[in-house]
C-alpha cells in the first residue's frame, strides 16, 4: 500500500476543489489542480488549469511559488492528474517539476492519453519520489466527461428530460412549457454550463424553437466564449428564424446515426454533450448504447396524453428494462412547486467503468521511488 | 382564542397516537382516542376505539379509569373527535361523560355526521366546560378517509401506481413484474392495510391475476377479518381460477361509471378504496374527478414502450395538466434498488378541503363554557 501523510491528503482535497474553480471551464482539457507543500507539510503555493492554451496546474503553481519568492527545491507537488510528458500548447509539466527541483510528486490518477502519459515514469527515472492513487475517485469524478472522451474517443452524453409522473414530455397539442416548476428549470439550465455542446433533434426545434443558450435567472446571456455549441440533428429543414441559428456557434447534422453524430462532435474536441432532444432522438441514442448519464426532472403532475419521455428503443419485456445505476434523488423547490431530480447511469459502470479502464494503463509508475 | 394547558396539549398528542393503534383497524368508524386528566393535569386513564361494535374511545377510557378504582368526578376528558350524541351500536358518549361526572371536555374536531353530532352542545347545555380545536389538523389527518366519506357520501379513493421514469406501468408484452424494487413493493403493500377495499379493472385481472390480499413479507396472508374487499370493475368475464375469486370477500361490478362504482362501495360502508387498476380504470376515475390521493412509485428505469401510467383523461394542453397538491417525496431502498414514492392530491385542497368543509357545521360548540 502506498501511504500518504495527512498533509498530502489535505492538499489533494484542496487541489480537487481548486481544479473545479468557476473559471476552469468545460472544454477539451481535463480539470487539474496542484498544491505545493514544504518538506514539513506546509502549503507553499497552489495553482490550477484554466482551459486550453493556459498554463497547466503544476506550472501555474510553480509560477505562484516563484512569485512569492520561494524556491521549489525539495518540495512536494500534490496534483490531481499525472503530470504530463508532452510538448502540447505549453511545455511538459514533468520537465517543469524536475527543473524546479521538486523532490516528491503525489498524484490522484494516471493520464490515460497516448500523447501525455509517461510523466510519472519520467519523473521517477530522474530520481523523484512518485506516488499515485490519493483521492483517485474524487479526481475521476472531476473529469468524468474528459476521461470518458479520451478513453472511448467520443463525447460523454448526458440526456436531460423533464417529464410528468406519467412520463409525458409534452401535452397532446405538443405544448411543453412548462412541465416542471422554476426550481427544476433553473437546475436544468445549470447543466448547460458543464457541457461543450447542447443537442436536440429537428422535432424539438420545430415544436419549441429553443434558444439552447446559457442565460442567468434574469434571462441575460452568458458571454459568447462560455456558450456551448448548439447542435441540431435531423434532415428536415429548420426555419431561418429559428433561435438555434442566432449566431455561428451552431452545427446542423443531417444524420440519423448517433455514432456518426458523436464522431462529428469529437472531431471538434467536444468532450461532453447535453442531449436535450425529444423522445425520438433520446431513443436513438439509448438504442445505440451511447447515453452515459440520465438527468430526469419529474413533476408531480399528470397529463394522460402526449409524447412519452422516450420512444421505443428496443425493450419488449420487463426483464430487459434499462435500469439506471448509481441512482441519486434530489427534491427541488417546495410545496406545490416541488419537483424531483433523478440522476443515474444507464450503462453498468458509468463512473466506475471509466475509472477502471484507465487504472491499468501504466502501473509502472506505482510506488516508484 | 380558546386556550389549552400544556397538559391538555400533551394529552391530545397522546390521544392521536393511541387512536391510530394497530388494532384500530380501517373500517366504517372514525379512529378516536381519549385521555382522562385529573384537575391538576395528571394522566389518569386512556382509551381508544377498536372498530365497529366495540366501545367508543371515551367509554373505553372511563372503563379503564373505573377499573383502576378512580372516580371520574371533576376530571377533564381530552378526545380527538367530538363526543357522539347518538345511540349507535353503543350508547352516546356525551351522556356517558356526563353520567361519570366529567367537568371539562377538550376535543380536536367536530363530528360532521348528522346522526352523531351535537354532543358538544349537549355537554355544554348540561354545564360541562367544552373547548374544541386542539390539534385539529392532526386529528383530521388521522381520519381523512372517514371524514371525506361522511362529508361526500362516497369512499376516499387512493390511486397507487408503479411506473418507470418514462411513465410505463408495464412492458410492451404486458409484463410488469417487477417494475419497482422490493422496498417499494413492500411499502405499496402496506397501503392495503389502510383500506377497506382494493379495486382493479378486468384488464389488470386478465393481465396479472393479482391476489389483492394483505400478506406479510414471507407471503403469509393476514387473517380474513383484516382482508379488504376485492373489487373488479368491468364487463369482461374473468376466469373462475382468478385469484381475486379465491373466497367470498370480493365484488364484481360490471359497470363503467366511477360514481356508480363508488356508490356501490359506499352502500357497503367502504370508506377508503385503493385503486390498483391499470391506465384505463385510473383514467376513468381521474376524468370523473374522484381520485383524492395519488401514491406513485417511480423506478429509475426506462422501458421506451408499453402502456403509460394513465390513459387519456381529457387533458390536451400543458396549462391543464393535473398538478398534485401537497406533494411529498420519499426515497425507498438504496443503491441500485432505490425507488421514489411521490404522494399528492389531484384535487386542490385534499386534506385541507376536508377539514374546511367540516369546520362550519356547528360553531355553536365553540368556546362554550
Ligand atoms: N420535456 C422535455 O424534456 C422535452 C425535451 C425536448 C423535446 N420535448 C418535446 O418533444 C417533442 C418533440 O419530439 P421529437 O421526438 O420529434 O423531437 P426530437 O427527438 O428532438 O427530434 C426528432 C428528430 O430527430 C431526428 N433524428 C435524428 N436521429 C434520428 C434517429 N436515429 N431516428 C429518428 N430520428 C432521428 C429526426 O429528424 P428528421 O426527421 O428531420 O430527419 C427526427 O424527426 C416536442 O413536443 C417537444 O416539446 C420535450
Ligand atoms: N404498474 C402498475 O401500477 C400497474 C397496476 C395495474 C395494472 N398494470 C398493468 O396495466 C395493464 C392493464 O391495463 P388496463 O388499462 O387494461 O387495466 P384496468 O384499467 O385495470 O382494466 C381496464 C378495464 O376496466 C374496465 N373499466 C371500468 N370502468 C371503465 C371505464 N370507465 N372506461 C373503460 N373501461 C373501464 C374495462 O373492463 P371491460 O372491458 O371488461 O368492461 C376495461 O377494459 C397490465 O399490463 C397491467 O400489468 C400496472
Amino acid at each position: 500500500m502506498t501511504s500518504f501523510t495527512p498533509a498530502e491528503t489535505a492538499a489533494m482535497h484542496r487541489a480537487v476543489v481548486i481544479a473545479a474553480s468557476p473559471d476552469a471551464p468545460a472544454g477539451p482539457n481535463p480539470r487539474v489542480g496542484c498544491v505545493i507543500l514544504s518538506p514539513d507539510g506546509h502549503v507553499l503555493a497552489e495553482g490550477y488549469h484554466r482551459g486550453a492554451g493556459t498554463a497547466h496546474a503544476e506550472v501555474d503553481a510553480l509560477a505562484n511559488l516563484a512569485a512569492a519568492g520561494i524556491s521549489a527545491y525539495g518540495t512536494t507537488a500534490v496534483v490531481t492528474l499525472e503530470p504530463c510528458n508532452h510538448q502540447g500548447r505549453t511545455g511538459p509539466c514533468a520537465q517543469a517539476l524536475l527543473d524546479a527541483g521538486v523532490a516528491d510528486v503525489v498524484y490522484a490518477q494516471d493520464d490515460p492519453t497516448a500523447q501525455a502519459r509517461g510523466g510519472a515514469a519520467a519523473l521517477a527515472a530522474a530520481g523523484v519520489r512518485v506516488r499515485r492513487g490519493l483521492c483517485a475517485e474524487q479526481a475521476a469524478r472531476l473529469n468524468r466527461p474528459w476521461l470518458l472522451a479520451v478513453t472511448t474517443g467520443r463525447p460523454m452524453v448526458t440526456w436531460k428530460l423533464a417529464a410528468t409522473l406519467d412520463g409525458r414530455v409534452a401535452a397532446a397539442d405538443t405544448t411543453s412549457r412548462w412541465i416542471t416548476p422554476p426550481a427544476a428549470r433553473h437546475d436544468a439550465h445549470r447543466l448547460r454550463r458543464d457541457c461543450d455542446a447542447i443537442m436536440v433533434g429537428t422535432g424539438t426545434v420545430l415544436a419549441d424553437d429553443p434558444a439552447l443558450t446559457i442565460r442567468d435567472e434574469a434571462g441575460r446571456s452568458a458571454p459568447a466564449r462560455l456558450q456551448p455549441l448548439r447542435v441540431v440533428v435531423g434532415s428536415r429543414p429548420i426555419p431561418p428564424t429559428a433561435q438555434v441559428l442566432a449566431d455561428a456557434n451552431h452545427l446542423l447534422l443531417p444524420d440519423h446515426d448517433p455514432h456518426a453524430v458523436l464522431a462529428a462532435l469529437a472531431s471538434r474536441e467536444i468532450r461532453h454533450v447535453l442531449l436535450e432532444g425529444g423522445p425520438t432522438l433520446a431513443a436513438a441514442f439509448l438504442r445505440a448504447g451511447v447515453v452515459d448519464e440520465v438527468v430526469a426532472y419529474v413533476a408531480p403532475a399528470l397529463l394522460g396524453a402526449g409524447p412519452a419521455a422516450v420512444a421505443d428503443f428496443g425493450v419488449s419485456t420487463i426483464a430487459d428494462a434499462l435500469r439506471l445505476h448509481h441512482p441519486h434523488v434530489v427534491v427541488l423547490g417546495e410545496g406545490d412547486n416541488l419537483a424531483i431530480r433523478l440522476t443515474g447511469d444507464p450503462d453498468p459502470g458509468g463512473t466506475n467503468r471509466t475509472t477502471a479502464s484507465i487504472t491499468p494503463i501504466h502501473h509502472h509508475a506505482e510506488e516508484n521511488h
